[in-house]
Parts: structure tokens; C-alpha cells; sequence
């Protein structure tokens, strides 16, 4: 079920304009609106689950298909090769913001460690 | 099949010492050596895939359950609620020194952005 207050469902829902990159039956890619890198694309499961600490066992092919997905737009998008990183924040330590899960997708440029 | 240069392969074996902090059968959970966090532990499948972007259709559950394995160490370590971060390092410029898929949890302090 989307929640009516998510933005993220809303822009599932395509109610807010986002820059789609890829999309199936299960998670839409769209590039961030506040890019930390040259390719900064976050990938969301269609079905709304508030961050990864609320994953349920059951939802164990939806988020291991989040992370093939931005591996294969990652390819897609010439950058695999170079290298890139994926970051999941979960509440707010980790600097989630919007209570969708969500992976970010960094490429086009050298990470450092530690990761923030 | 474990790969024999590989030092998390040995580390699942027990050639190489680690302190773990959780395993079961699909996956092997240790704390880093170089920590960059409080709590900074690394996640890696039994099964020896050499990095996210080597990762397989078929491999969409392994890698889902690290994620959730990650989730569930968070939460038995006490942090979850206040929030982490979870990367994973692809290639040179993702910054992946060790070619065995591996999954860094953060927790135990704030964590900015960007990521690195």
C-alpha cells in the first residue's frame, strides 16, 4: 500500500516529476535532486516499507533486487567498471531523510573511506 | 567454491582469525580491523562472489540476506534505533580493497554526507 504522506510513493506514483533512469516491476531509479557525485541515483522498492531496519524477512528478494539493479545500472550506465558505491542510511545516524527505503548509487568519481 | 587467495574465504574457514559476531549458513559477519565507527563490522556471503557487480541474477537472495543480516546485527547491537549506514564498496573507485563481496554496517555515531 503507498503511504499518502511519502514522497517517494508519490513520485512512484509519478504525482511528483522525477528523472527516471530505470523502472520494473518491483523499483523505479530516479536521479537525486541534490547529486553528491556524477551519477547519483537512488533505487526504491515500489512497495513502501519505511527504511531497512522495518525489511521483513519476506522482503528479502525485493531488497537484494535493489542492490542488482543499481550493480546492472551502474553497467548500464558505463561506470561499473571504474568502480562506484552503494550507501543505505537508516534513521537518523545514518542520515535518512525520507522514510522510503532507498539505496544511493555513486559513480563517476573516487570514493574515500570512511564513508561519512 | 572458496577461492584460495582470498582472505575472506580464509576467514570463513577459520585459516585467518576474526571476531565474530554473528553467522549462519549463507553468510559470516566480523568486526573490521580498521574501524571507522563504534561499531563497524563487515558482512560477507559464504559463497565466494567477488564483488557486487559480479553478483548474478541467481545470487538476488544471498545478497538480500546480507542486507537483512546487517539490519538484525544493528538491532541486536543496540543501534538501529538511533540509525546506521550500510556500504558497499565496487571496484577502484568505490574504494573495494578486497575482492570478496562485502558489506560494511556503521553504527554508534553520526554519519554526514556525502558519503565519502
Amino acid at each position: 500500500m503507498p503511504d499518502e504522506n511519502c514522497i517517494f510513493c508519490k513520485i512512484i506514483a509519478g504525482e511528483i516529476p522525477s528523472t527516471r533512469v530505470f523502472e520494473d516491476e518491483n523499483c523505479v531509479a530516479f536521479n537525486d535532486l541534490h547529486p553528491q557525485a556524477p551519477a547519483h541515483i537512488l533505487i526504491i522498492p515500489r512497495l513502501h516499507i519505511d527504511s531497512l531496519d522495518k525489511a521483513r524477512f519476506e522482503d528479502k528478494e525485493t531488497v537484494g533486487h535493489l542492490l542488482l539493479t543499481a550493480a546492472e545500472i551502474a553497467r548500464e550506465s558505463g561506470f561499473a567498471e571504474n568502480g562506484y558505491r552503494v550507501v543505505i542510511n537508516t534513521n537518523s545516524d545514518g542520515g535518512q531523510t525520507v522514510f522510503h527505503l532507498h539505496i544511493h548509487l555513486l559513480g563517476g568519481r573516487e570514493f574515500v573511506f570512511p564513508p561519512g
